[in-house]
C-alpha cells in the first residue's frame, strides 16, 4: 500500500511543477516514489528530460515516473480478459479480437489509469504515488468510479431481478449460460461478480481514506484560478476524497480556503519545503454519520443551499451538487426515517432525519 | 446545421479566453452564436459575466452561451430512453430508476456534450457554435466517439455471429424478446439498430467535414505550450478532426506550425480580427486514399515513424498514434491487397498496397 497524492486546479496554475516538486521532495526523504503522468503531450517527458513509457523508469535517487498511454494499457488488459474468457467460455469470441486493434473510448483513460493506480498500490513497491492527470473534474470522476459504478450495478441488479424481463430471462439464463460457459453452476460466475464487488468496495474504502489517498489543491492569485481551485474542493467532497490543503503559486490571502493550511511556494519549486504532514487526515473528512442527534453531515465547502439538491428515495440519500451526485446509504438506524430538514452551518451541510 | 469550431491546447494558454473573443468576433458579423463551456468551475460564468445553464442564454446581440452540466443533461436523456423504453417493452423496467440518481461516470460528460452539441446543430438555430471543452485529448475523444463507437459495434456484432455463443443464443433471442418487448419481429429492433448507426455515421461524416467542425490551436510562446499543441495538431488527425490554424496569444515563429496560418492574438482581445476564412477547407486534410497510385496518404504533422505503428488485418488498416487508434476501412480495390511499405514525407504518412 502506497500513499496516492494528487493534485486539482484550473489548467496551467503548475500542478505539473508542483507534482513533480513534491515527488522529488519526498524522495530526498528517503522514500520510494512512483510519478504517474496522465495527461495529452509530452510535457512531463521535456519537464523530467527523461522519455517516459508506461513502465516505471528511474528518474533519480528514489523517484520512478511513468506516463501512461491508454493505447498500450488497453492491450494488455484485453490480453487479460482473454485469459480469464479461455478459462471460463468453452468456446472464446474476445479472442477473435485483437488489442492492437481497439480504440479508445471516452471514459477508458479513466478506467484505465484507475487500474494502473490500483496495481501499483498493491505492489507494495513505493511509499507514495503522485498522480498528475489533468487535475479538475475529470480525476474526481476516476476517483468516484469506484463508488458509482457499484451504485450503478446494485441498483440495475435489483431493478433487473424484480422485473418481468428479469423473470422472462432467468428459466433460460442458467441452462445457456452453463451451455457455453465451462462452469457447473452459476455459483462460479457469481463468484466472479463477487470479486468485480470487492475491487470496488476495496477501491471506495482506499478513496475515503485520507490516509491513502488526498488531493491539494494548486493556484495562483487568479480570481478565476481560484474560484476553480474552490469549485474543485467542493467537488472532491463529493466523491469522498479528502482535501488537505492548498499549494499557491503567489501569495494569497489564508482565509479563502480556510480551514485548509495554505502553503505558497516558490516559482522555482527546486528548494520546495513540504509540508511536514502530507496525509490529509486532519482536513474536515467529507461525511459523518451521527446516529445519536440523527443527522447526517457533509462537508461541502464553497457550495451554497441553492447550488445543492437533496433527493431521499428509500434507504438513500442522493445529494447532487457541483455537477455530481452521490448517493448516500444510510444506516439501518436512520433508513425508514424522513429528512425532516437541512441547513449550511459553516460549509457542512447537515440533514436531519424524524 | 452550424459551423462548429473549438480549441485545443495546453491548460492555461487562453483558450476559453480565445473562444470568448472568437464567439464575439462572429456575432459582431451578423452571425447567430452559440458558445458551449465544458469544463469544470464556475470560469466561464466570471468571464461572460452571466450566470449560465444547461440552456441557451442571451449574453450580447447574437450571442448566446450555455454551460453543460451533466447532470441535468443525463436526466433529460434518462426521460427520452424512458419514453423510448416505454414503446416497445411490455413492463419497462428502467421506469423504477429515475434520472435525479444517476450518478456521473467517466465518459459520460463527452457522450452527453456530444449528443447536446448534435442537437444544437441539427436545430439549425446557429450560424456558428463555440465548443468551449477541456481542450485536450479529452476533447478529441469525444469527436472521436462516432467513429470508434461505430467500429466496436460493427466489429463485436461480427464476432458475436460467427461464434459459438452467438449461435447458442440466437435460437432464444428472437423468441424471447418476443415475449418481452411490444414488437411483433426482430426487424423492429434491428431498425432501432439501424437508427443508432445512422447518427453515428451522420456524426462522422461532421466531424470529418472541414466545413462543419474545425479546430484551432492556441498556444504561448512557452517551448511546452507549444509542444503540447503540436501533440495535439497531431492528433487531431487521428480522429479525422481538421486543424485550421493556430492563434498565438505572443509572436512565435510561423514555421512552427507550417503550413498552418499563425494569428497572433493580442492579450486583451476585445479588438479580436478573426481570420476572413474560418472553416478549415484549406488545410490539410487527415485521410486521402489514392486508388490510382494504391497508396494511403495520412496526413501526420509533429510525429514521427518511430512513434506511429501500423497493423493490417483484413480489410482495415489501424494506425497508432498520440495514444489513439484508428482503423481505417480499406476501398475494395486496396481491400485485398497486402501493406508493401509505409513511410514519411513533408508530415504525411504514405502506406503503399502491392
Amino acid at each position: 500500500m502506497s500513499q496516492i497524492l494528487t493534485f486539482l486546479g484550473k489548467g496551467g496554475v503548475g500542478k505539473t511543477t508542483t507534482a513533480i516538486a513534491i515527488a522529488k521532495a519526498f524522495a530526498s526523504q528517503g522514500k520510494q516514489v512512483l510519478l504517474v503522468g496522465q495527461q495529452a503531450g509530452p510535457g512531463l517527458s521535456q519537464m523530467l528530460e527523461t522519455e517516459l513509457s508506461c513502465d516505471p523508469q528511474q528518474v533519480s535517487s528514489g523517484l520512478s515516473a511513468v506516463h501512461l498511454q491508454s493505447t498500450t494499457l488497453l492491450e494488455r488488459y484485453w490480453e487479460k480478459m482473454k485469459g480469464l474468457e479461455s478459462q471460463f467460455l468453452r468456446t472464446p469470441f474476445f479472442k477473435e479480437v485483437y488489442g492492437q486493434e481497439l480504440g479508445i473510448l471516452p471514459g477508458m483513460d479513466a478506467a484505465l489509469g484507475l487500474s494502473f493506480l490500483r496495481e501499483r498500490d498493491a505492489e507494495g513497491k513505493y511509499d507514495a504515488i503522485v498522480y498528475d492527470g489533468i487535475g479538475d473534474l475529470i480525476t474526481l470522476r476516476m476517483l468516484g468510479m469506484p463508488e458509482i459504478l457499484g451504485w450503478y450495478l446494485r441498483r440495475f441488479r435489483q431493478v433487473l431481478t424484480g422485473s418481468a424481463l428479469g423473470q422472462a430471462l432467468s428459466p433460460f439464463v442458467e441452462p445457456i449460460l452453463r451451455s457455453i460457459l465451462q462452469v457447473s453452476s452459476t455459483d462460479d460466475i457469481t463468484q466472479q461478480a463477487g470479486e468485480m464487488n470487492n475491487v470496488l468496495t476495496k477501491g471506495l474504502k482506499a478513496v475515503n481514506d485520507p490516509n491513502r489517498v488526498a488531493a491539494y489543491l494548486v493556484t495562483t492569485a487568479d480570481p478565476i484560478a481560484i474560484a476553480t481551485a474552490k469549485y474543485l474542493w467542493g467537488s472532491a467532497q463529493q466523491v469522498g476524497l479528502t482535501v488537505g490543503g492548498v499549494f499557491a503559486r503567489s501569495e494569497i490571502s489564508d482565509r479563502e480556503f480556510s480551514p485548509l493550511p495554505v502553503h505558497v511556494i516558490p516559482d522555482r519549486p527546486v528548494e520546495l519545503v513540504i509540508p511536514s504532514h502530507m496525509a490529509a487526515d486532519l482536513a474536515p473528512v467529507p461525511v459523518a454519520i451521527d446516529i445519536a442527534t440523527k443527522q447526517v453531515k457533509l462537508f461541502l465547502p464553497t457550495f451554497d443551499k441553492r447550488q445543492v439538491k437533496l433527493i431521499q428515495s428509500g434507504p438513500e440519500v442522493t445529494i447532487e451538487a457541483g455537477d455530481q451526485r452521490r448517493n448516500i446509504f444510510l444506516p439501518t438506524e436512520l433508513a425508514g426515517k424522513q429528512a425532516t430538514g437541512a441547513k449550511f452551518q459553516d460549509s457542512y451541510l447537515i440533514v436531519s432525519f424524524a
